[in-house]
């Protein structure tokens, strides 16, 4: 899957038997990967997973559990949730609380029904590539979102007009974004709040990191600035809040949800009837029962495992990378993004790094809306040993160091 | 969930206060319902998918199961259903089989592929709400599919053209068809394909019902059909097969399937990758061992317990219905689709059986395309008792003789 990723960027510049290759290189256990970017599933409480299904499939809840069930989601499972977001200083209620398969099936709905072709999406460059393949469905233009650009409120709206629409939102990773591993300080939050109220129009804040933070002061959600406007009534923010399990719990189940106004969780409940119906019953059941019991503890294993592999992946960087190379110091989540000099490019890079080093990474112009980014790439630490970030940094840094040589 | 449906038909012409007194009727344990289109969850096979989760989660395969996987499904899955095609006489490979979560969601996907607004599906009249939802989301026409018109193909074009679009595929639930219980038979299914193929659009062949038989022979699917056309070449055909688990083993999994030529099934992947990356892992994982397990087995008792519903239920239609009112006499499935006499209307008759009877059912225009059928109604047996049907059935027919008196 995440190999697709990698490949999506040179696709369109190479030749089939070229791709081919390429794929034959990676089929091999030899190659250091630190392209992927998903979870270590080695973290997962599988014991605790097994010991709920066992529990919802032999009790009362079986048949329940088994039954088709209400497109909004179990309700149990929004309950606890809503506790939950309660810590992270959003009151709401069960009906602000809408359960998705995966926060990504909540991007795509948002994107059916906001974007009609020729409209306008506000997205950071870079931005989480899968957002953009999710909207990209629906053909809108985009637009930069940055919160420290002061461009006139009048500009977003005549680039929208050009392409024939209007801007619909903004959406960004506020916290150690996919990909740069960056979080957006308060200002820059209350900086997008500004402007899309200026815009009217709502913000899609993707928290699907927002639980992994390693260090640093935790900073309030967009939700949570948002309802500070609004004192407090969550029906009339403009922020939309898609969360996730996927990062803390398991992705395997496709569990994420969405908090929002109730107008629009109304109407997002009715494009999911039309679409799946409702997200996995037993699922649900079991997720609340597992995050019920253990989501502080998991999440506390799952941050002191990533804050090692990231500390092992700065230092390894710190050592072996040569002058001129940049790359970020995120304070949470599952990523390093490196800034190459002007003139390289991230693809030949990939393609060099696998032949000669073995080692692989995401090329970063993927992960840009206008094809930007030439000199950029995604490291990713999430599953990575540290014997494979000390070896496949070191070999990296050499191969850029030879690269620049040759430059 | 479905009582939404029967007020979907409704809501239109009542008042909310009206519709608030309707649902607090429905709170009400006295009620006997026929509506929900829901299959009977205490015949599922609670222990049998207790084991598999169990075995799942404490083996070497529990790390794989919590973690993302692909967006095609899960092999051994695909590759039981391969097997699972072959019985029904389709040979196709894995490549040619695509998980979904519910075919409700491939229907959606269906929809995202083919249809631009203004375009035409050719859906009977009537046809499973549930699509007829999936689609609207992407703004079609519908025109009649009827395999016994004698209409030539130049007027769909015609009809299409009109509402500025074209004619994009044929929709159809074979087999005993939600909502009325009927089965095309093989020269039905001839002429589809005969119409499609002199339309060249694809047929989505729904076939959420197929294990289902009670009694009578088994139909060739429109697939294995079109495969005899094409002297076997699985991407050659022009059918679209989505196929269910959640009338036999559970729809609280959420999990379906696609068959189709691998040129279709390659856009389908590359829509759920973006919409919302893949299927449940955990539970394709389950669903392989527990269809490989007793797949068969479960399918027996189902029909067993159906069978006997749906006898049960014609025998009362038989000593209560008035004359004047007919009924369909399924094969298998879950309903039967009654037709009261013209001037009759089955929301009005709902509204008075909820009211005097306590008795629940669909009204048969909400399965209309074209806001036809105001004189039928679907009453389900899936989930009914022997007491439920003998006594529902005979206060409907007191009722509706009531109502044919006043007429």
């Amino acid at each position: 899957m995440n190999w697709d990723q990698v490949f999506a960027t040179r696709a369109g510049r190479m030749k089939a038997s070229e791709i081919r290759e390429l794929l034959k290189l990676l089929d091999q256990p030899d190659i250091i990967s630190f392209a992927g970017g998903i979870p270590d599933a080695r973290l997962f409480p599988a014991e605790a997973f097994g010991a709920a299904y066992a529990e919802v499939l032999s009790g009362p809840d079986a048949v329940p559990a088994l039954q088709y069930s209400v497109s909004e989601g179990y309700r149990p499972l929004r309950d606890w949730l809503v506790g939950h977001m309660a810590r992270l200083g959003v009151t709401c209620s069960a009906n602000n609380v809408f359960i998705v398969s995966g926060s990504q099936q909540g991007l795509d709905y948002l994107g059916k029904l906001f974007l009609s072709p020729g409209d306008t999406a506000l997205v950071t460059f870079p931005a989480y590539m899968g957002a953009l393949g999710a909207f990209n469905a629906y053909e809108p233009a985009y637009d930069r979102l940055d919160p420290r650009s002061n461009r006139e409120v009048e500009s977003y709206r005549d680039k929208a007009a050009a392409t024939g629409g209007r801007v619909k939102f903004a959406y960004c990773v506020p916290d150690f974004s996919n990909p740069t591993g960056e979080t957006l300080s308060r200002a820059d939050r209350e900086a997008i709040l500004d402007l899309t109220e200026a815009l009217d129009i709502p913000v899609i804040e993707d928290a699907a990191y927002q639980a992994l933070r390693f260090d640093g002061d935790n900073v309030p959600s967009i939700l949570a600035l948002d309802l500070q406007r609004h004192n407090g009534d969550i029906d009339a923010v403009r922020t939309v809040y898609c969360g996730s399990f996927s990062k803390t719990l398991s992705p395997g189940l496709r569990l994420g949800w969405i908090v929002a106004g109730k107008d629009l969780i109304r109407k997002l409940v009715l494009a999911k009837q039309a679409a799946d119906l409702h997200t996995s019953t037993i699922n649900q059941a079991v997720m609340a029962k597992v995050a019920t019991r253990l989501f502080d503890a998991q999440v506390d294993t799952i941050r002191a495992a990533y804050r090692h592999r990231r500390d092992r992946m700065l230092a390894a960087l710190d050592r072996h990378m040569p002058k001129g190379v940049q790359w970020t110091r995120p304070e949470g989540g599952m990523f390093v993004w490196v800034t190459l000099p002007e003139g390289m490019d991230g693809a030949d890079l990939l393609a060099k790094s696998l032949q000669s080093q073995r080692v692989a990474f995401v090329p970063g112009r993927a992960f840009h809306a206008d094809g930007s980014g030439a000199n950029t790439l995604r490291l990713s630490y999430s599953c990575a040993s540290d014997e494979m970030i000390d070896e496949g940094i070191a070999r990296l840094g050499r191969l850029i160091e030879g690269e620049m040589a040759g430059v």
